[in-house]
């Protein structure tokens, strides 16, 4: 069996009762640390689980899965993921490997910050397409996220941006620069919010404007929200602040 | 204090470990299962929490909510909720009269319908509003989910479609008998999803017509996915079923 085990959205406190309890009957335990940024350390992993859990990278569970999928085959492993372990492509993949080769898997959901984000006072149902900003590179400048903001606010829907998880993830700030060099239908001259450590003690939410935001300081992971049309809650709660 | 303690998908193991000690903390705790079928029972999350549960109506949650945020000013107090409590947009408006009141307030988050529905293959970014249809009465027959389908569908993109809680719950069968009575444009010639028991030993799901999911038992709670535009993972992923 390969259990998939969501660690949740803020620290190791996020597994449930249930992911704990599989964990423990894991022969052996795999972290992933690639889709998502880790809030809490391997070695309080190791500590509440009771055994040894080994890092895995991305490009092992993407190009190695046969292997993770055979060893599956002959006994109970987990593989460790922050927030909820289907949030991310890469896990349905590996769920439907599973599945062809007649190997079982189960996955344990936990706190995801697609849902989290409700923290933030916006109503979860009103949210478009998620997109998610990626580093740009000197010949790799993806803009087409951008569209998508667009076709949410034109809808009236709150848009969900994610940020790159790559390089312990990118900053509010760069996420706002990029955004800002592409922003041709001035979508940032309203309000928009950012968010970081959502569900944690440090919690920052913040409804104001590009400047506002730019000069506060943010954790990681952070994401931002655009929002679409407001009711008179959502209004209220936003300009009350966080 | 006041804590809003989600209970996650399926069961009370899928409570986060940080929720079952914040409600072990708790000097009084309250179960809300208006907005959500709980899938437990008060006796199973008394014993668990090692304390009394008591039961609060939607309409003491509501009317009275001042009551329990003064309550929650002088000791700790928790509410259950089934699912993420930020799902159901009742338990905002808690948070909020917390912040005007000046009574702390914190949510534990835990799994939800929201993203548990990626068991089924669907990419969670490419979900579009969510829509909840309500029982009809004689007098009362809203129908405006429908353009929300429509419009998702346009734009590519899936609507998770939830169900009326009320009654112990809309069966699938009653959801889909009030979508065919309004589906002028047949949306429904296509295949859609159900799934129910998310996330627990009894899931179901099948991406099927309507004849087909109609001819198969559903647990409760169920909801339904009319699926927007699917890229070649998905259609593989719902081709071979679950």
């Amino acid at each position: 069996m390969l259990y998939l085990i969501s660690l949740g959205l803020s620290d190791e406190n996020d597994l449930s009762l249930k992911g704990l309890e599989a964990g423990k009957k894991c022969e052996k335990l795999y972290l992933e640390k690639y889709t998502n940024i880790l809030n809490t350390t391997p070695e309080k992993l190791e500590k509440l689980f009771g055994k040894k859990v080994e890092e895995v990278e991305r490009k092992n569970l993407e190009e190695d899965s046969g292997r993770l999928v055979e060893e599956a085959r002959k006994k109970d492993i987990g593989i460790l993921v922050s927030g909820d372990a289907l949030a991310a492509t890469t896990h349905l993949s590996l769920v439907a490997e599973c599945r062809k080769s007649g190997v079982e898997c189960r996955i344990i959901h936990s706190s995801s910050i697609l849902t989290g984000v409700g923290e933030c006072g916006l109503s979860l149902y009103k949210f478009g397409e998620t997109i998610t900003i990626p580093f740009w590179e000197e010949n790799y400048k993806p803009a087409g996220f951008y569209e998508t903001i667009l076709k949410n606010k034109k809808a009236g829907l709150h848009t969900l941006i994610l940020l790159d998880t790559k390089k312990g993830g990118m900053s509010v700030k760069e996420a706002l620069e990029i955004l800002e060099g592409i922003d041709k239908e001035g979508l940032l001259k309203d309000k928009l919010l950012a968010l970081s450590g959502v569900g944690s003690e440090d919690q920052r939410i913040l409804f104001g404007t590009v400047e506002e935001i730019k000069g506060k300081e943010w954790g990681k992971p952070a994401v931002l929200i655009v929002p679409g049309k407001l009711n008179e809650f959502e209004r209220e709660f936003l300009e009350k602040g966080n």
